[in-house]
């Protein structure tokens, strides 16, 4: 029936996804043998000129590629002992068998580790300070008074590693963050609930990057995390905190009217179709409730002709959502708000700049 | 034989070239035509609310796809007129019949005419400012008496849409550029010889980019070019000028200590083996030469399984340009240049940043 076969593609999956994160080292390692074999092919000359400081680094990346193993191995074995309950999960572990994961699979790998620099590493300060900080000054000014916070619910929908969901919390908001991957789920359960000190924790997020560094050692520099352990410095509090897995629209379903605040932060753009986060958005507010943006319009599911996607200007976006019944109180865009960058690597040469849109929206 | 082998393939990529000029105007409507049947299976509800400025702007951006491709139609006439004697091209034009191209010589077709607004339009002007100044002002800086530049003799590989080679032209050097890709050679060809008068085209080079848009007037957005018309702006002067088409490494056969300056802007990143480069630029310059060079180190062949390519940081370029036999006179990095842009739509929410390095370095 159609519910066995729906069970039975999450179960596919997951264990895509558990192949993924086991695959990491030998996926790295035949990246170096690549390297490697290239070297070997060059001519005597090219070869004694890039010498030894070549073949030291590629030796030096392959000790961060299996340290970076190690910890994602961590990520996993905790995750599975922590959701050990979970019937489709626990299927896909116990099928799972090492075998190559596709680009793509690796490539989500791959920035779960810059993922970790951005929310929960001290490298990644800029970047959430610039991004997060406006989010949550205008969230402290609606809600100024502290001792009153446990009784705003803040929903975050694609939550990633859960950094700004643990802020508001600290803030003394009752919190839910709800996330999609399970690569940001594995990985932000592992922070909040397994990580016992700071900086308990070295990854080498750039190791496989070797375009625009400045130098072999930019490209394999540690980064520690996480700078804050949130099970140590989690005070005790009349607010609650939890984690919501699934997709948005779906674990949703029976939340109308039900939140105090929906915070929105590089979220909108992974809809196919945004009137439909749009709706729900508007749907699971209570009245007088406020939705908070912050982020560009990379729609995710561009360009894919197998994906019903709808891409729509900045402009729409804001007629939409008044349109919807929303009552815009800040709308800030281009140069209003500095730009921001998003899990970048702070040395490289290259950076993605986005100029976001902000808007603070009330549910009439 | 080998040498007929090689023609052929020749023909059949030049071929492949003159289809995707020819196709874009198919490719661009199949995109509407894709984007015009997910809006009919969007629910009632949401097509009422997306209504008529979505319909609108579907419009309208057929008329741009149609413009642009008119632009792109006299572009290639005026190319196969021009270079109708070379044998390959001719036999390309000859049996080119108008067939779906690949989406990466599309995104070619489509770059071209970013790189119209790089380098010939008003709306590039940030960009050429930030780029080509630090450059410009090195070498007047080096041979400040105007009046016998001419028997300068500069070399500008990856010369593009030729606006650095023109400059150069005009400051009284004698230069040739040098370049590659038979979209960037068809283009510049065109805008060197054939334009008439400021401003006398018109492309849309954002139409087919559907994300980061701030509102549908930024995507759909007219571009003039060019800002300034060669033809006409060329004075008389005793210097030399000259577009060579090849590859960079086999063109300069016979340029053994040749030249007085070799420039290279966003270019030494496209070699497999930088070294060839790096060699190559040596051996053509004459004793005393510079070699100036400013850009970023996104490998083109970075992650191609089936190309040797070598990836090196910044420092080691640095390194072997120096074991070669190079004297480096200037060496900036990171802060102490501004970063640059590369070919980007300046009102779009997502930016590419670059941070360059730049050398002048002379050849002992």
């Amino acid at each position: 029936g159609k519910d066995s076969e729906e069970a039975d593609e999450e179960i596919a999956q997951t264990e895509q996804v558990i192949n993924a994160i086991q695959y990491y080292r030998r996926y790295g390692h035949s990246k170096l043998r690549h390297f490697v074999a290239v070297f070997r092919r060059l001519c005597d000359s090219h070869q004694l000129q890039l010498a030894s400081p070549y073949s030291e680094h590629l030796k030096k990346m392959k000790l961060c590629i299996d340290q970076n193993q190690r910890v994602l191995k961590q990520i996993l074995s905790y995750g599975l002992e922590m959701f050990g309950g979970d019937h489709s999960l626990q299927t896909a572990a116990e099928i799972s068998q090492l075998r190559p994961a596709s680009e793509l699979y690796m490539s989500k790998v791959k920035s779960t580790l810059k993922q970790i620099v951005r929310d929960w590493s001290t490298e990644g300060i800029n970047e959430r300070t610039l991004c997060y900080n406006v989010v949550l000054s205008a969230i402290r000014a609606r809600f100024p008074d502290v001792a009153r916070r446990h009784d705003v619910s803040i929903l975050v929908p694609g939550a990633g590693l859960g950094r700004l969901t643990w802020h508001l919390v600290l803030e003394g908001f009752s919190v839910q963050g709800n996330e999609f991957s399970l690569f940001m789920l594995f990985t932000s359960n592992f922070i909040l609930n397994k990580c016992q000190k700071e900086n308990e924790f070295t990854i080498y997020p750039y190791v496989l990057d070797t375009c625009n560094n400045w130098t072999y050692e930019d490209q394999i520099r540690p980064v520690q995390f996480p700078d804050l352990c949130p099970a140590t410095a989690s005070p005790t509090r009349a607010n609650t905190f939890s984690m919501c897995a699934g997709d948005f629209l779906q674990t949703t379903n029976g939340d109308d009217e039900c939140w105090s605040v929906v915070v929105t932060v590089f979220f909108i753009d992974t809809a196919t179709n945004l009137m439909n986060y749009i709706d729900t958005i508007h749907r699971i507010l209570k009245k007088g409730g406020v939705w908070i943006n912050f982020g560009p319009l990379t729609y995710h599911f561009a360009d894919m002709d197998d994906e019903d996607s709808i891409e729509l200007p900045y402009s729409e976006v804001i007629r939409l959502v008044k349109a919807k019944g929303f009552k815009m109180e800040r709308d800030e865009r281009n140069d209003s708000i500095p730009p921001t960058f998003y899990a970048c690597n702070e040395r490289s040469m290259l950076r993605y700049q986005y100029s976001c849109g902000f808007f603070e929206c009330i549910k009439l």
